[in-house]
């Protein structure tokens, strides 16, 4: 059978991105793909669905090195987490028809060369774009951040910023769970209300509308700040570290502040680390990977026996990708933002 | 029998200190003291001996909260670690002529309220200056913080600093006694030489001389930085994040780059942790206190098989503690400065 050439959207990186990211770094080419896999591969051809535009894409378009992923080729498709249905497969561990989670292009199609970081979505009854968030890989974050890096406990006083993104809201209701004190911040009062009513957060306060995050903390947190689940840092982290309890633990788990700033913040107090005792680790769920299946399994349970929510902010179409990205670096999301490319084949017989 | 009064020289704090430290932030008080406790009292009248001019005391001088020990009171004698000799005891567990370590004040007797820090010194053929140092809060701090906050292993490769201070030059030998790669920064050639000569260390370097401290570490470690022993902060703290690997563990142990200055140097490249899910942990002697015992036996034996060297810096006279408390702030010690204020009493008959 001859193979079919099928039209290939794609969104491409301009070049570098040096100052705060705008739409116009990344461009839109419409170009085509043939559906076949090259012979003696191990290749899988899918279709996709839904990607991701996660915010630690922001620091692969940019020349750097001292990471964990390569930056992007300034020409080149984008990449991150999607869900996608398998096409084509001449790896055995695929199957034609397969839903699948892990790093994709945020194209029509792609061929996924090498298989590490994916998986097949079990049918276990959840929304296939769960995989991208609370079951995927914010879901492991919040999930290895919380419990294998903060050492948590009942009781503990847990603060969590930029808390009603994909990581923050999952973090703040696994710390409910066992039962600490949660106080949340994000960057507009809807946000702030949906933390408070719907996320179950003891507080919650609207960051931009604080003039003095030191006295705000000291405001929300009478008894200090035991766990730090960092997603932003700069003047956030520093107002922290002047309200942190002896042996505290900060999860790093993102700098969205610097992400997309030419100049960023820097910390005058990180010696207050060592009156306090305290902690700062790094995380990358990768490091994690082992935990998938409980996060499946536990988190999955308290889905649908509705002990925590989860919330997602969905938009349409490909060409929509570039500004969803944009939205998520200035906070405008409410929610883990998913970007729908199209619904997959009902009948993959005639490929 | 009367109450003896005796000659009792002291050091006080004239006022909070604001700037850089000088000698004249101290007064130097001729004072008199009483040889008698209060009856009904726990109290303990120690002759002091020789104290320690430790750089965390730098800390105590200025006013300040949200530290693990209080500001000093102006007008007060300073406190800190010291090696004494009981002259009188009202606590059952000290006996008249025991020699003890713990906090004490800068002056020839002194009163101690709370024996919780003091310990009597072992008769165990050391010199007694040894519990200010290898044996005592410093050896305890190098200790625990590299065996307990840095989790070395084998091949590790660890940078210190400030690496011929009382705390750093023992860090360095235990890394070495474990099979680590060891490079040390110091601020003169001469505690360069020392380093490389006398202390065992695989490299050294005199970062006053450096013009690039980034590239001075990527020389030194060509394979990267596993652990960082921190003593200094600011640019050497953020050319270490520069040079880190993955899994990196940086203990903080101390910051004196900015103990003595009014404008801190902020650090901005904290974003590092995350790549490479490096952790920070501060530290402070004083939890660690469980592992006196251990430190006393591991590292004394060290000391008799002559595994590892330890230099001291005396100098005599309370009136030079001022002076030595300067020296140790601006690096001028070679090897644990100590300050002497007199021989102890042969025969404590009289009193």
């Amino acid at each position: 059978m001859a193979a079919i050439t099928v039209k290939n959207r794609q969104i491409l990186l301009k070049d570098y991105v040096t100052g705060s990211f705008v739409e116009s770094d990344m461009t839109f080419h419409d170009g085509t793909c043939l559906l076949q896999l090259q012979e003696g591969t191990n290749d899988i051809l899918v279709k996709n669905l839904y990607i991701s535009p996660d915010p630690f894409l922001r620091g692969r378009m940019q020349k750097r090195t001292n990471s964990y992923v390569d930056s992007f080729v300034p020409g080149s498709v984008i990449t991150g987490f999607g869900v996608s249905q398998v096409v084509m497969s001449n790896n055995p561990n695929f199957s034609k028809g397969d839903f699948v989670t892990g790093y994709t292009g945020w194209e029509d199609f792609s061929v996924i060369k090498s298989s590490g970081f994916l998986r097949i979505i079990p049918a276990i009854g959840f929304p296939l774009t769960y995989f991208l968030g609370v079951l995927g890989m914010p879901g492991l974050t919040a999930y290895a951040g919380f419990h294998e890096v903060c050492s948590p406990k009942e009781g503990d006083q847990v603060f969590v910023s930029a808390a009603s993104g994909a990581v923050g809201q999952l973090v703040g209701q696994f710390a409910k769970l066992l039962g600490c004190y949660v106080v949340g911040s994000a960057g507009s009062n809807e946000k702030v209300e949906l933390l408070k009513n719907t996320l179950g957060f003891d507080e919650a306060f609207n960051y931009r509308e604080e003039i003095d995050l030191d006295a705000t903390l000291k405001k929300y947190f009478p008894k200090g700040i035991d766990i730090y689940f960092e997603n932003v840092g700069g003047e956030m982290l520093e107002a922290v570290l002047n309200n942190i309890n002896v042996f505290a633990r900060i999860a790093v788990c993102g700098m969205i502040s610097r992400y997309d700033s030419a100049e960023p913040y820097s910390i005058k107090n990180l010696h207050l680390l060592i009156p306090m005792r305290a902690k700062m680790q790094g995380l990358i769920a990768t490091d994690f990977s082992h935990l998938y299946p409980e996060v499946t399994e536990r988190v999955g349970l308290w889905l649908k026996e509705k002990k925590i929510v989860y919330i997602e902010d969905l938009i349409e179409g490909l060409e929509n990708a570039p500004r969803a990205m944009l939205d998520v670096l200035r906070g405008k999301n409410v929610g883990k933002k998913i970007v729908k490319l199209s619904d997959p084949y009902t009948s993959l017989e005639a490929l």
